[in-house]
């Protein structure tokens, strides 16, 4: 097994140790090497009566690779409808048209950042062991895929093709893959703050989230920066993805504050059952189809027989951890909520997915089942804990991405062996370079433009007052009392 | 045409007759031998100046199996998500919630159940002709899998992966798309008994299909049992997958009763209209898109041209079908049921989709056409039979599944030459055997703690008195009226 | 670059001038030939111990190219429940459910006559320069398909396979690649004409429109006609699909007229907001999504790196340009609009994509980021013109697919060389064959059996008075009063 993502190319060769590999590809395949003398002798003995393993040609490996990047980005593209749904569904109705709006921008928004800076701070040049890559602009296409693509006739093509097909894979399909996730981060964010933040302060807080802060993250980490190379170990991000957008959120519910009146005087804390259950469930399917894509193609390659195994344990993983994780909190929901509790079923689907992402291709698959039953109790006993402290989550997504997030960090030492001492390192290194920045930057804008939407919009909903457009105009609802 | 999916690695080499293959597949391909002799013939003939046909290599061909397994099998997930929006669009508001617990509850158990029994009992260690395969615990990733990703260097990988691509697809690929079927057999059976069905009455029953009765009708078949011994040809599952739900819906049905006042003591029929169309239209949709992979993917290889054939005039045969089941639902509705039904309308389109399942690999497209055509219509009819039999199916999946499901088994006879005999036996065997075994369960879990809700309960709504969630809570509903 | 689609097996190799080659590809691969000589080196080279490139063998390129266009046509597909979504949220909940009704209807109307009579029309017998295709019935799998499929041995399986693969990707896999983009076609004018258009002229129209106006486009164009020899270059339909619906709209709303007291005496414009935000959301989220196989399929090959790549880039600029879409929008609805306009933003991102779709492959990818930009400016803009010119369009439709289409289709030019002359020539040839061809049959229609529904139900609503069937019957509604 292996807790870091892809290791393709790498030099040494070594699966594990403190020269960890980097997220971000650089060959052709782990298999490249092996394979090309491997197919060497595989043509050779094609020729013999005797049958030889035919192994994938390179270009097609690059195919393949690229396409695997497209497609399971496509499906990550997607968790981002489902955490619309997800917050829409939760909110009061009078809250519902800005969290849609929210979503909608802030997925645009890291889609332009991640092309602007946030690639090229993330994995352009960024030394081994260092903090963070280029603080240059855009990123694209490569000299030698334009000469590809620009060549004349047949030869100049074939001439072209192999600079390209060395690569592993194409570089928009890996810069694609890689900006699904910071807008995934993001996400995470608008459920946890929704009804209060501000349309423009959330979508400028969100602009600097994923121009620097996950991407100085993902320096450190997949890009090949110091907590790569100390051998911390996180397949598909349960901490660097999820971890972060938890910190952040929580960040932010710190600066901006509770709800009105979610937490009395008199101690109690006043009950706010999404508004929309058929939209909250179809989230929570979108995602969980969504994260096939996420940790299945983290794998970062199919190019041959060691990517498909890997990802079709990563793929049986991240079902059965989700499963264990609905039935752990169907299960564990009735002593500590009082009842069987539907948003708490839901969100255990979300902290066995989180859960698992740290380490999606491990072989004994009941390790599955236990991580994510624990990642989906997680959520249920954390948004307990949430209110006892009164901080204000309205979806739970602190909970289920970032209690979950460290929880499946940790796992990685249990099922496959990471270092006890590294992993928490990692988590407490970005944990605290999160929060900090995200509170700094959250204060920035709370004295500058103000977080907050007034008390008076806040009663009215955001959707009113603040943008003038209601969710279910026609629809005949019951005011949300404030007390 | 081949009538009971995939035949890859047979020895026989026979497409038809008595010792039909399994859709668990065994071997590289359905071409393999051919293109291991052929791809020694092309590499040598790669050499002289004529052109031959550069084949799929073998490695190629398992990378091509196994994600295309993943791929369509995320697709069949996905319907999960769609069964949900049907049915929580279709019942009342006041019991939309349970049925989103009920689904994402059914598809959790389904995972967890196939990986714990199911999965051994349909396919490992079936006998030739047997009735069911092995009783051991859980299922995972082969030795041979484990050495090859745990390879120490490339030759050691090199080495490994011989025996792993032997097998044709990476195993837990394969478990994975055999598991998204499993959770369509246990999604057929909450629509029908929906809106007075106890919670946990149905998740106990749904643990019981998806460890015990689906698993053994798929030893049957699927797994090379005596139905598969004898011929019985169903491709994707119109009986195997979609008639094995409607048997165990109408069981409990029968055993549950109807929602109190559907049918009135005057004999008329209480008109229970679908809370909320948009949802169920996007379920159908959903649907739609998911079963091009339930089809698609159940060709069960995508390793070279022939694949590739079947699998394009699978998809389009599929969405042809479909697509007469609307237009022929749309046609038939007016003199059926008085009015162009949108009900009927959009259960024509499963209609359609369940009855090309038994043979969606026809070359002859117009016979796609007249499947789904004739299933379209047999969803309107048989939702008005039921009606005539009292018997209540919330969302009519009996019809959709049940009756569709029959005619598409019987019409492979008719477009594929299928043995009509046999696929008599077949129908009639899968039949009682799953309505009886869950009938009894059924009647053992009522005369335990009850299959039903109380009468109040069923009154007040099951969000409210069983789950204490409302589905919509700030929305104003009209009480249903139970006269 | 490319602007009009791909060329795989043209005879000219040319990648520019006036012979452009077909959307309908015809052999192997781009690369097919030059892989060819290649591989029979690369097979000679691997013998030696210096390393060389190894390319797609024949049959694996065969397979992605198929396989590619199942994928991405499920995922176009996916975009009839994206329209669906936007316009059932986007209507009067007094109309829903018809509009629910006309989508399904629409997408089971077009595939079915692109079966029957479309597919031939549009691409079979074009003569080159040509105006239309073949009036013959049915499209279907080739004998050659069959022989391979009914290969009764391996040996004649690989002699049958021969000549299939020749073809580049199997018969279905293109008919059902294709036949999506129809229905996107016939979806876009449902959206302009809701709450007034009858049923069943509506889909008469759609008939109409399916079987015949789009096919005779699809043959000057894609099909190798008289368009496409001038030069003309519409990637994936920037024009092709997405103005030619929006003409067929707008010839629509003019036959058909305006809502009643949607402009009213006084000069005032009713306002109209979308009932249902959360779902239009959610359909905006499905069509960005489904617009990743619409252009990304549209590349028509995945067999070598120049596909990956180019494939790779398409998803990237698509991306890129429905963010920009959205930001420019958002920005633009203030001074245009009043406020931060929702809606306006949200088809913005349509606009984007609309408008990047006549160049995806563009290599510098911040004229992506413009190109979108420019064209959710276009949406807001466009929609205040409609208004100003009282044509009642009930999503915005002809802004987001008309306006933004052509100057999808004008950027050509900037950002990729096409000819500014010809591509006026197109936009206005096929605009002026579908605006007025629609404005014929819509005016028969009219005469006919009546455009438009009466104005009792109209005030009533289409669901209770022509369908029977409310779209929300428990939830209370405030009727929509029409002044």
């Amino acid at each position: 097994m292996s807790g870091n993502g892809k290791r393709i190319g790498q030099e040494t060769g070594l699966s594990r140790g403190p020269a960890l590999p980097r997220r971000k590809c650089r060959g052709p395949s782990r298999l490249g090497p092996a394979l090309a003398v491997g197919l060497a002798v595989a043509g050779f003995l094609l020729l013999l009566p005797d049958r030889a393993l035919a192994a994938v040609g390179e270009e097609t490996q690059f195919v393949l690779n690229s396409f695997s990047f497209l497609i399971w980005g496509a499906l990550v593209m997607w968790m981002c409808a489902g955490f619309t749904m997800l917050e829409s569904g939760s909110v009061r109705t009078k809250n519902a048209s800005v969290i849609c709006l929210k979503n909608i921008g802030l997925y645009s928004i890291a889609g332009l950042m991640f092309y602007l800076v946030g690639y090229n701070i993330m994995y352009v040049g960024v030394d081994e062991g260092g903090w963070f890559g280029t603080l240059t602009l855009f990123y694209g296409t490569t000299g030698e895929e334009m000469k590809l693509l620009d060549a004349a006739d047949d030869a100049a093509k074939a001439a072209a093709a192999g600079a390209v097909v060395d690569n592993g894979y194409s570089t928009m399909s890996d810069w694609f893959f890689q900006m699904v996730f910071v807008a995934t981060t993001a996400s995470i964010v608008s459920g946890t703050l929704a009804e209060r933040v501000k349309l423009w302060s959330f979508l400028l807080f969100i602009t600097v989230l994923t121009a620097i802060i996950y991407p100085i993250i993902g320096s450190w980490t997949w890009g090949g920066g110091w907590l790569n190379a100390m051998g911390f170990q996180d397949f598909a991000g349960s901490t660097i993805v999820h971890s972060t957008g938890g910190w952040a959120a929580l960040a932010g519910a710190l600066v901006v504050g509770a709800r009105k009146n979610k937490f009395r005087a008199d101690g109690s804390v006043k009950v706010t059952p999404p508004s929309n259950v058929p939209a909250v469930t179809l989230g929570v399917f979108i995602l969980w189809l969504g994260w096939f894509g996420f940790n299945g193609g983290s794998q970062l390659a199919l190019s041959g027989a060691v990517d498909a195994v890997a990802i079709s344990n990563i793929l049986a993983n991240t079902n059965l951890a989700a499963a264990a994780g609905v039935i752990a909190a169907m299960a564990i929901s009735r002593p500590v909520l009082g009842r069987v509790d539907l948003l708490a079923s839901l969100n255990g689907a979300i902290g066995g997915l989180v859960a698992i992402t740290a380490g999606p291709d491990i072989v004994e698959h009941y390790w599955a089942v236990v991580i994510g039953g624990v990642g989906g109790a997680i959520v249920v006993l954390g948004m307990k804990l949430l209110d006892r402290l009164k901080i204000d989550d309205v979806v739970g997504a602190v909970p289920a991405h970032l209690f979950a997030g460290v929880w499946g960090t940790l796992a990685v030492c249990i099922a496959a062996g990471a270092d006890l001492g590294v992993q928490i390192v990692g988590i407490l290194a970005i944990g605290a370079f999160v929060f900090v920045a995200s509170w700094v930057v959250w204060w920035v804008i709370d004295k500058g433009i103000g977080a907050r939407v007034t008390p008076i919009t806040e009663e009215l909903g955001q959707d009113v007052a603040e943008l003038g457009i209601e969710a279910y105009p026609e629809f005949v609802v019951v005011p949300d009392m404030d007390d």
